[in-house]
């Protein structure tokens, strides 16, 4: 080691190779609930806001009894008010015995509230909108009306003995005086949840965070979270605010709601296994997510986005072919995310112009021919110039490499490995195959 | 207002309504770039490494005028050194004498280099792994290495009179010391630009605020950023890192590239018009977004996602009653993003069980028909019974109302309205209707 490196003193650590997660939760969060969070699957809610939505009572019991068994905390159902049979399917829900408690989702009106408390749910979500823009085009009712219901409805639910969520709608446009004393007000009559929504879905994570920190001052009880994903920060934002003090985070299947929906459960899966993988692991059933998918996306006509996290086509498919040589030698490196964990399989996409003759030899390897370094690198070249002319599909590319190995293969030929002494010839499945040394 | 109202005092402010932007740049961002952005598109790099990218020269020209077209500021390419065809594409995409600079992406080597500063470029990306993972299983140079190479190729470039960005990747797994002293000697030697890229996906918002707010402290140069989108959170991350001062954002049309892609350029723009509203329309035709999307979703052959945003078909479509009520009034009580900024309509999504009267009523003055309030409320009834029971279609709400609306214009009936004297007869398309008062 030179001394006019300027590198050498801080590049090459003398200390032992971290094992610490660098994705995991940040140190300074001290009320963090990355490692100690709950999901409420609202797919049965918020999901049936989808345009695309129309489940009926099989359907519900399908999805829910899917969810129960994924793992997840909370199912929360369509108002019993919305319609006749939304209040019966929220009675059939609540007497399947689920292991997730059964929720409904209300406005904050006693209407509401007494039909919800005699449908058998754990829990009731009642929600208000706060913000100036719901207050005068939505309901019209002011802030003293807005506590004075709140108060009401809460103290109603909690004497019927089951969990009680009070939340605020677009809380991002919402005077933040009136949160904070609105909070503060249900958390004293002792509220199981408050609830943060982002309706509109447009706050950013750092902004989450703030409001976050900011309520977890404010009241003692566990807070919850909503986030819409308009502008596609809904994952981020969930992340955040758990990362800030909040406990639970609202999803649904692939995300499914009103608009283009909310965090979606898959999503937030990948996102959270990175940052808490034993916990993750421990309470969710991982390899259950493809399925969900596929029933929820059946059941409103929808196909997995291509670029979906975790379920996506090409979740796992690795290309160009420096990417695929690292792969090859340790997934680690470019994929954190290991597909086993969902059940699902890498993939090193090799039959392109862009591919490596890393990619090429693992392809030899599973053909089970044998080629030198050099050869497979001179059958990538072929490869690659045909990958210039046109798309190139598997078969294209296992055509090349025989018709490569077979010429190498037949005695006429000149060699072209370079006197190893340790050659040998194979013969398997009707080929003369060539085994060649492998230089390291 | 009486004095036992404890809400009085701070609800109902009394300061003229505020017209900041409750999702604009926070002002403590004193080094923000959220209203000062560059979108680097990468499309024809990163995108070309999507799973089922095959661009022909001509589609290749077709997509890097669309981006010139829209305003992206950079257009990067492929490596030239990744095929005989990749360089004469990168010739002849910098023989357009588009408005976009011309940008390509190559290793941290000089052989790259000679042949990517004879292609006309105006820029050339070099990137190198710097993490343990990438040091050790992808190229297995150690810094010193990394730092010598970088030094030679950067002066090379630069003494062509072209621009230079040096990137890491897998930045959040690099050792923090080694990364800041190298982007630090880069810096000292001029490059434009330094990058910071996640390429495994896994970086979260206020991990990239930290790492883009220190860098920034050690380098006078831009930063760009490049973030995969592996947990959801590639769009959140951009925001997040403009919030830290970086500049310079790597996009690609509906983030196609390796595995499940990165930050998509509608989604950022999605996110980036309700932060920074004026400079985004004024930069970028957004308009044309939703042509680029299908151009480039036809040539890898994948749809549109259904819940892309903006796109995505159901990004304008309110459905719940509660919202389309609200919608109706306001549009910004569910809405920050404007459809219209995107060449896109607003959809109210009444043909369900979810539906409400003022939805309903939107509907009949479409059909330009005249019932009063509490017509509307008992025709409503009816849909939602119906939509308990099957998925109701456009076809079906309208019957329902027409055959509601023919009833009550049938003579023989009692007539439903409660005696209001201005009530009067009109007959047009053949159908006898009755022009009710409508209620405020
Ligand atoms: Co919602
Ligand atoms: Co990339």
């Amino acid at each position: 080691m030179s001394e006019n490196n300027e590198f050498q003193s801080v590049t090459e650590s003398t200390t032992a190779p971290t094992t610490s997660n660098p994705y995991g939760p940040n140190p300074a969060d001290y009320l963090s609930n990355v490692k100690n969070f709950q999901l409420i699957d609202s797919t049965l809610r918020e999901g049936e806001q989808f345009a695309n939505a129309f489940f009926d009572t099989e359907k519900k019991i399908e999805i829910a009894r899917a969810l129960d068994d994924f793992g997840v905390d909370y199912i929360e159902l369509t108002s019993p008010v919305a319609s006749e049979q939304s209040r019966k399917d929220c009675e059939a829900i609540c007497k399947l015995g689920l292991k997730a408690k059964i929720l409904t989702h209300i406005r904050c009106h006693m209407d509401d509230a007494r039909v919800a408390v005699e449908t058998g749910v754990d829990g009731v979500d009642v929600v208000i909108g706060t913000s100036k823009f719901l207050r005068q085009y939505s309901h019209g009712k002011d802030m003293n009306y807005i506590a004075k219901s709140a108060v009401e409805v809460i103290e109603f639910v909690k004497s019927k003995g089951i969990e009680i969520r009070f939340s605020s709608e677009d809380s991002f446009r919402s005077d933040l005086v009136d949160l904070l004393n609105i909070y503060k007000t249900v958390d004293k009559i002792g509220v199981n949840r408050v609830g943060i929504a982002d309706t509109v879905g447009c706050a950013n994570p750092r902004q989450v965070y703030e409001l976050i920190r900011t309520l977890k001052s404010v009241v003692s009880c566990d807070i919850e979270c909503h986030f819409h994903n308009d502008t596609g920060c809904a994952i981020a934002n969930a992340y955040t605010a758990l990362e800030g003090g909040a406990r639970l985070i609202d999803v649904s299947v692939l995300g499914i709601g009103e608009r283009n929906g909310i965090t979606p459960l898959g999503g937030l899966m990948a996102r959270m296994i990175v940052a808490a993988p034993d916990y993750v692991r421990s309470k969710y059933k991982l390899h259950k997510i493809r399925d969900i998918e596929n029933l929820v996306a059946d059941a409103v006509e929808v196909n997995i986005p291509f670029n979906n996290p975790i379920t996506g086509f090409c979740a796992f498919t690795h290309k160009a072919g420096i990417h695929a040589k690292a792969i090859l030698a340790n997934p680690s490196t470019y994929e954190i995310l290991d597909p086993h964990d969902f059940g699902m399989k890498r993939y090193i996409h090799f039959a392109n112009r862009l591919t490596g003759w890393n990619a090429i030899k693992s392809r030899v390897d599973q053909l089970n021919l044998n080629l030198t370094d050099d050869q497979i690198k001179e059958v990538t070249a072929k490869i690659k110039k045909l990958g210039d002319v046109r798309p190139l599909n598997i078969d294209d590319v296992d055509s090349i490499i025989k018709d490569f190995h077979a010429e190498l293969s037949t005695p006429l030929l000149k060699p072209v490995n370079k006197g190893t002494d340790d050659d040998n010839i194979d013969i398997s499945n009707g080929h003369v195959s060539k085994k060649a040394k492998v230089t390291k």
